[in-house]
């Protein structure tokens, strides 16, 4: 059983960030369905974002669930859902430490947040029984995968798309 | 507490669906933390795919988290991450009614997934308060929202990415 529990991290808060009182109990569960391999044993050996690395990770699957990789290998690239099991869930307004200013959990990529899933887009370099290799993940090694996808550009590509505040950013205090 | 149970709706399978003994137990757990409203109540109203409707959707968060949407407002487009709690997560080979072929599940966007959790890219028309205006979702009235994300082009955007099974498909049998 997984119990939900309310934050007694409080004290690791950043100046300004501020954390709510995590609801008392959860609505739906998830099974880990593998295990991601990748170069960085930890969280700050990581690229910062996935494109900064050509790295070849390699995705397990569970063998329970392998005849479901049938027709992937027809795709170019692949949506890796995976859970950031590390991260704390109860903050709303957080100052990643590469960024100067405080920022809303919703407008921010961090890990940490009520639900922390993360979607990565991979380029899928091979697939061999149940292991995927692909390139452009920047998690830890042994992360927990939840879903594969297939990335179709008719819906998923916006070449386009603006995120605001990040244009307009002051430069990274590191 | 949310227990996992083992399928008892192999009776419901179309010809070569094959489905698997669920794990015996969850892995972690989520929170609802807002809900999708759209003009579909029942899932045969939804578009087919998020690029066929101009309808606006609303998203209305949970006031709990509504610090969290600061600077959302600066983007163009975000990441919605919703849960599809109406379907079965045992199959890993699939038919679905508007294609002609069995495929893997993780070949597929299908909602019958191990985690059934929705990936859209939706256009964001405005935020007033805890209620997001957005294009681009397909989704029943009332689905369960996960998480939201600022979309960035730089990293989520694959103009050319490729389907191959999608790109040769026969044409559908409606």
């Amino acid at each position: 059983m997984i119990e939900a529990k309310a934050t007694d991290e409080a004290s690791d808060l950043r100046e300004g960030e501020v954390a709510v009182e995590l609801p008392a109990r959860f609505d739906a569960a998830l099974y880990y369905i593998g295990r991601i391999h990748t170069p960085w044993q930890r969280r700050e050996d990581c690229p910062k974002n996935p494109r900064e690395t050509d790295a070849v990770c390699t995705i397990v699957l569970d063998p329970r669930w392998v005849e479901g990789l049938r027709g992937l290998e027809t795709v170019s690239h692949v949506v890796v859902l995976y859970w950031m099991d590390r991260a704390r869930r109860d903050l709303v307004l957080q100052a990643p430490h590469h960024y100067a200013e405080l920022r809303g959990t919703f407008a921010l990529r961090s890990p940490v947040r009520p639900n922390p899933i993360a979607v990565s887009v991979a380029r899928l370099v091979r697939i061999e029984g149940n292991r995927l290799s692909v390139v452009g993940l920047d998690c830890v090694d042994g992360t927990p995968l939840l879903d594969l996808k297939p990335y179709f550009a008719s819906t998923d590509s916006v070449p386009d798309a603006a995120v605001g505040w990040h244009a307009a950013k002051p430069p990274p205090r590191r």
